[in-house]
C-alpha cells in the first residue's frame, strides 16, 4: 500500500473510475507518507487526517466521479478554504477561517478532487518563509512562496498542488524540488479567494511530478480535456535557448542547461540561440515597482492594524508601495502592457523558450527561499511557464528546465515541457 | 618601529609636535602593517604607498602642524579626493578622479592630517559589498558601507578614518570590527563632495580606536578643541537603557548589554530601563521609505545611464525610489520631523541612553554586510551616536555598546563614551 502514494495523478484517477482503487485507499496512503515525513520535510500548514479521509469517503461514496477521481490536493495557505483554516502565512489571520472556498477549491471539489490539506506559504507569499524544508535535504529551502505545494509533491505526500506566482513562487520552488511546476497564462484561473499581492501579476498554478499530471490537473480547473502533449511528436520543436541575467546563473546550471539542449538536438529539436537584451532584463525593475506597489496597497490593512505582527521585511516593503505615486505605478503597468507585445518578437522562428527556472540549486538554510530573479520578466510578461526536473547539481539538488510559451500558447508550452521530459528521460 | 602603527591619534599628534616622531615614520609603520595585513582584510580602495610617504614628508616639512599633526587618515571611497580615485564601489566610477577635495578632506588636511589612501565602500554605500573582510576573522563581514574605514582603523593600518551613514554605515561596522564609531548630529559636517545618497540622512562621522581619539578626530574638524571627556567623572551618568526591536537581537548582544549597564551601575550611573515604544519603531518604515525615495532620484543618472554597471538590488531601489510620490517622501520627512521633537522624551530624566549598535557578531560571509535595524531609527532622529567595543560573542568576535544623546549634545555622548569605556576598562 506504501506506493500508492507514489501513482502519478492520472493513473490514480483512471484506477479509481475503473472501480480498482477508492479515494479512501489512495488518501490513506498519502496521509501515511505525510506522518512518516512530516518531521523532515514540515510541508503542512493544516493537516486533518481525519477531515481528509472523511473528503476522500465522500467522494467515493459520490460515485460516478468527475475528472479529479478523490485525488488528493495540497492547497497553498493562502486560497481560501470554509472548512480548514486559512493562515496565508501569518499571525494576524491565526483564527482566519473563511466563509467559502476560493474559486479553484470550489472547481477542484467539483471536478471530484480531495483537499488534503493546507500547505504552508510564506507571509502573505512573499519572502519570510515557514518551516519547510527542501525533501531532497532538509537543511536547505524549498523555495518559496508555495514552499509546502512544492515540497510535498514533491515528497509525494500527493499527487497534485496549488500554488501563485507573483514573481516566482510557482516555478522556483518547484526546480529546488524536482516537481513540475506549470503557471499558466496570467488571468487563466480564478483568483477568487485568494489573498492578493498584486492584481497585475498574481497567477495561479499548479504542482505535479509530471507535466501529464500537471496538464490534467490544469485542464480540469479550465473544463476542458487535456491539451495534447504529442504536438511535436515526430515535428521536434525548434527551442530558443535564453539566458537572461547570465551572470546570476551558477556554473551547474549553466552546464545542466547546455545537457538539456543537447540532448533535445540530439532527439532532433532545432536550438537557437537567443540573446538576452537590455530591454527584456529591465523588466525586472518593472516587476519590482509593481510588486511593490500593489501589494503596499493590497496589504495597507494588515499594516495599519497589525503591524507588530509584520516581519520587518514586510512593512518596509508595504511602506514603500504605499508611498508610491499613482502615476508611477500605474505607468510601470503601462510599460508591461507595452513590453508583452514588443518582446513577443522573441518567439519569432522558435515555438518555445527555453531558459534556468533559478539561479541553480536550492541554498542551504530556511531562512531565504532563494532569488526568484529567473522568473520575475517571465511572471511580468504573463507567459506560460513550466519546468520540469533536469538532474542535480553539485550538492546532490534538483536543478530544472524552464519552458516559456508565447502569450495564451499553454498548450504549446505544455506540450514542448511533454516532449523535453521525455527526451531527457 | 612596527608598533608606531598602534599608537594613538592623541600620542601621535604629541610626539609629532614634541619631534619626537615624524609624519613620515608613522606612514612608514601604517604601510607596513597595511602591507602585511592586505591579503587578509582588503580594506584598500586606493592605496599607493608613495602617494602616503609624500603626504607625510610634506605634513612634515610644513612645520608647526595643526592639531592633525600628520597623522594618516583614511577616506572612505565616496568622498572626493582629487589626489586619488573615487570610485563610490561601482565601476561606473572605475575612472573617477574627482576636480576636487570634498570639504572634509579638505579639512583634514588644512588640520595637518595626511590622506593615506582610500577605503572600501559598498557600491554608493548601500548593501552590495566590497571585498573587505573582518579583520578579527576575515570569514566575517567587516559590516558597511564604510567597510575598509572600520576594517583598517581595527587592525591598527591608520588610527583615524571617515565613515558616512544614512542607515548604519558607521556605528555597525565599528561594532563588528571592535572600532569606536562616532556619527554626530546630523548637520555637523558638510557633506560637500560626498556621493549622496539622502539629503536627509546622510552623515559624516569617524571610526577610532578610542574614543579620546574619536572626540579628537571631530572636534579637529569642527575647527574646536576637543570637548571635555570628563564631565561625568564623579558625577557618574544617568543612563536609560533602552533595545528597541529587542527579537532581532542575539542572546549574547543582550547578555552584553547586560553586563555593560551592571558595570555602569557599580561604578556609580544611575539605570533606568526604558521601554521601546511602537512610534519609535514605526520610524524604521519611514527611514527606509525616505532613504528609498532619496536615493532613487540621487542615482537617476546612474540608473538611466549604467543600469547594466548597478547591481541588480541597487536597480530594484533606485526603481523603487523613482516610482515614489513625491508628497509621500515629503510627508515622511515631515512626520520624522515631528518624532525628532516627539521622541526627544525618552531623554526625560536621563543624560544618555545605551542600546545595542548591531543585533550581534558581524555575520559569517562577505556578501552581505549585516542588518542596520538598530541603527536606522537612530539615524533617522539624527541624534549623535557612539559606539564601543564591549566585549565578544560566541565566535570570539568583537560586540559592542551604542551611547545615544540629544540632539545637539554630541559633547554629552562623548563624555558618557569615554565614561563607560573606562568602567568596562
Amino acid at each position: 500500500m506504501a506506493e500508492l502514494n507514489e501513482l502519478s495523478a492520472v493513473e490514480a484517477a483512471r484506477r479509481i473510475k475503473a472501480g480498482d482503487l477508492t479515494a479512501e485507499t489512495l488518501m490513506r496512503a498519502c496521509l501515511e507518507r505525510a506522518a512518516d515525513r512530516d518531521a523532515a520535510v514540515r510541508a503542512w500548514a493544516h493537516l486533518d487526517p481525519e477531515q481528509a479521509i472523511a473528503g476522500a469517503k465522500a467522494a467515493d461514496a459520490a460515485g460516478n466521479p468527475g475528472p479529479l477521481a478523490g485525488i488528493p490536493v495540497g492547497v497553498k495557505d493562502i486560497i481560501d478554504t470554509a472548512d480548514m483554516p486559512t493562515r496565508h502565512g501569518s499571525t494576524i489571520y491565526g483564527l482566519n477561517r473563511p466563509n467559502a472556498d476560493a474559486a479553484v477549491v470550489t472547481l477542484t471539489r467539483e471536478q471530484g478532487g480531495v483537499v488534503m490539506g493546507k500547505t504552508v506559504t510564506t507571509e502573505f507569499a512573499w519572502r519570510n518563509p515557514g518551516p519547510t524544508g527542501n525533501p531532497h535535504n532538509p537543511a536547505h529551502t524549498p523555495g518559496g512562496s508555495s514552499s509546502g505545494s512544492a515540497a510535498g509533491v514533491a515528497d509525494k505526500q500527493f499527487p497534485l498542488a496549488f500554488g501563485t506566482q507573483t514573481a516566482g513562487s510557482v516555478i522556483r520552488p518547484a526546480a529546488y524540488c524536482g516537481a513540475v511546476g506549470f503557471k499558466p497564462s496570467v488571468g487563466t484561473h480564478s483568483r477568487a479567494g485568494v489573498k492578493e499581492l498584486s492584481g497585475y501579476l498574481d497567477t495561479v498554478g499548479c504542482f505535479a511530478r509530471s507535466v501529464e499530471d500537471v496538464g490534467f490537473f490544469d485542464a480540469a480547473l479550465r473544463g476542458t480535456a487535456p491539451s495534447p502533449l504529442d504536438i511535436f511528436d515526430g515535428a521536434p520543436p525548434r527551442i530558443g535557448v535564453m539566458v537572461p541575467f547570465r551572470i546570476e546563473a551558477e556554473a551547474a546550471a549553466l552546464d545542466m542547461l547546455e545537457t538539456v539542449w543537447r540532448r533535445a538536438e540530439t532527439a532532433g529539436a532545432t536550438i537557437i540561440d537567443i540573446a538576452s537584451n537590455t530591454s527584456f532584463e529591465a523588466l525586472a525593475d518593472v516587476q519590482t515597482v509593481v510588486m511593490t506597489g500593489d501589494s503596499g496597497r493590497a496589504l495597507e490593512w494588515e499594516y495599519e492594524r497589525h503591524p507588530e505582527r509584520l516581519t520587518r521585511f514586510y512593512r518596509d516593503n508595504i511602506a514603500l508601495g504605499l508611498a508610491m505615486a499613482g502615476d508611477a505605478l500605474a505607468g510601470a503597468k503601462a510599460r508591461a502592457d507595452k513590453a508583452r507585445a514588443e518582446q513577443a518578437a522573441l518567439f519569432e522562428g522558435v515555438d518555445i523558450l527555453l531558459t534556468l527556472p533559478a539561479p541553480g540549486e536550492a541554498p542551504l538554510g530556511l531562512g531565504f527561499t532563494g532569488d526568484p530573479l529567473f522568473n520575475r520578466v517571465w511572471t511580468i510578461l504573463g507567459w506560460p511557464c513550466v519546468t520540469i526536473p533536469a538532474g542535480s547539481g553539485p550538492n546532490g539538488l534538483p536543478l530544472g528546465a524552464q519552458i516559456v510559451a508565447p502569450a495564451g500558447a499553454d498548450a504549446t508550452a505544455l506540450a514542448a515541457a511533454a516532449w523535453l521530459e521525455n527526451a531527457l528521460s
